[in-house]
């Protein structure tokens, strides 16, 4: 298979095989599937060798657009960042160092994700001029998608950074939504007596000072995400998981006391048969499948998180996202965007003008 | 009616009757409903006189448990709580000036909420030995009610306050919802490579060290809270705020959805009848009406938050909130309970042992 590489094919991803509740299978399967949609997508898998031989078999049209390699050793989900973070022998380190030698452009595991995103840290490092990478996901509000990030990769943020999710949230929402001019709104609350955080306003300041200002929503109350008001929404990686874990577990609440009021009634067991369409397409509007892989945005390199208990679909859509990114050289539009606008000397300005 | 105070009643609630975008009608029809509830409450109301009196007519019970004081000036919804803070003369100031005084042992109002925390902390004062007073609400889980606090009133907290509103939040579950042993948790996000913030790693230290060890849960996070592990949930004010608005826009959201895909399939439509019971079973389980009534707590006196836009219903159960609490004397349980425990010190050797 060694010609995969020597084609001179720019979609190579790279896999971490042995990273999810139940791999490689679903890893695999979610792969068949993957490279339906994207035909000239490459793939380098790492992992068990003969483990991952015996699945792949199973699917020959695949076979022809992937590249196993040995990993002798697996990060287990229970394993710290700390104690993993430097052995090599991984088939997750080893995955992501093929984005570092430039053979594959992303990474997608499904793996430890504090381990992934120590180990893409540690071996993509972050881009020239960005302050800290994010963790991003694209997210359902009522009549489409938008962009959160970020989600947990830092607990404390200043206003540069929060300035720089910006503009990496911004890219992200033009070429994976496909929103020309993404609308960008800082999370925060609007208790009457204080507007939030002070580095939340340093960053509004910021915002509104750089190139990103025409777009400019200004500050968003999380009750008003799912309204659709914003494309991108920008917060600390503390308060975004806050949200995002929020909004996650109400939703789960909600259909689970749908089911349970349903159930105690045996006229609304009746109706059932008649709701089974509009309960498909709101399960499809609201499937967690079709948001999985969080991508870890800064670095010399995309690395995507998909969720270790997701299923072939749900694995899908992670690689999706990767391979449009890259299809869209998102890292190097970062890099790029992020060298027009010194942030160190707006985040001065702003500071100056506060006195 | 001067004989309502000298009754020598305790259960006295001031009432703000200009609060509220539909006030003194929908103040006075929900004092109606708290009163037949509550036969023993009796109602100071401060307002224009003539206009409270027009409405109170109409309920000749009620009227017997009340005492109107004209106010000649209101507190309008977009004023500054600096604006208005010191103007004696507004429904909302008065109505808190007789809690300061002891007429009252409670303020409810439907207005202004920065203005009512501002004034309520100018003029009641916090408490001895409580830092920082917070907004605390009660919540639907998937088998209960629990509390969460801190929910905008301090946008950053240290351990010390956290640890203050794991006290308050203690009581207020033993008092509120009758749960003997409320088990406390602290909201926090679980990413691997670090749990949280500092502040809330101290706060867990704090807790540990005091009474409330025992029920002590840890940490929750947010999507954990619907599932009903903890009665107690502590978080900063911003934090909380996000949490309490993710949680409220996203429930809003999924019922909206259903709604959207049920009317988009005339065969669904044809199921409505039958789903009927089930769908008012849930309504009730997450009507906000139920949930109304933010309690501003760690001050000299209860000042209790109606939403501004909830009907009488709604602020019929804001009320009973405050005569719940006052019934059972929880000012006073949370000035004992604080003066057990020596927060400023316990921090210290919390500080001490983590050189």
């Amino acid at each position: 298979m060694e010609q995969i590489l020597s084609e001179a094919n720019n979609l190579v991803i790279s896999i971490d095989a042995m990273g999810g509740d139940d791999s490689p299978r679903v890893v695999i399967e979610g792969l068949a599937l993957a490279a339906k949609k994207h035909p000239d997508a490459r793939f380098l898998l790492y992992g068990d060798g003969p483990k991952v031989m015996e699945y792949l078999n199973n699917y020959p049209e695949l076979k022809k657009v992937c590249e196993v390699r040995h990993a002798t050793e697996v990060v287990h989900n229970d394993d710290k960042p700390s104690q993993v973070i430097r052995n090599r022998n991984t088939s997750m380190y080893m995955a992501i160092d093929a984005v570092r030698r430039g053979e594959a452009k992303a990474i997608v595991s499904a793996g430890n994700t504090g381990a992934l995103m120590a180990i893409s840290k540690l071996v993509l490092k972050t881009l020239p001029r960005i302050h800290r990478p994010a963790i991003v996901s694209i997210m359902p509000h009522q009549n489409g998608r938008y962009v959160m990030l970020d989600l947990g990769a830092n607990t404390e943020c200043d206003a540069i950074n929060l300035t720089e999710f910006a503009v990496m949230g911004d890219i992200l929402a033009r070429h994976a939504l496909g929103i020309e001019h993404p609308r960008i709104a800082l999370l925060n609350i609007g208790a009457e007596e204080m507007k939030g955080r002070e580095e939340i306003r340093q960053a509004a300041q910021m915002i509104k000072s750089s190139h990103l200002n025409i777009n400019f929503h200004g500050y968003i109350e999380p009750h008003e995400i799912p309204e659709g008001v914003a494309d991108v929404i920008v917060a600390d990686g503390f308060t975004g998981n806050i949200a995002l874990k929020s909004i996650e577990g109400t939703a789960r609440l909600v259909m689970r006391l749908i089911k349970k009021s349903v159930k105690q009634s045996w006229l609304a067991m009746l109706g059932i048969p008649f709701m089974l369409g509009a309960k498909l397409k709101l399960k499809k509007t609201l499937d967690p499948r079709l948001y999985n892989g969080a991508m870890f945005v800064g670095l010399n390199g995309l690395s995507v998180k998909s969720h270790g208990g997701t299923d072939a679909l749900g694995y899908s859509v992670a690689v999706g996202n990767a391979i449009t990114l890259v299809r869209q050289d998102f890292v190097a539009t970062i890099r790029d965007e992020i060298e027009k606008i010194d942030l160190d000397e707006l985040s001065q300005e702003i500071l100056y003008d506060s006195y």
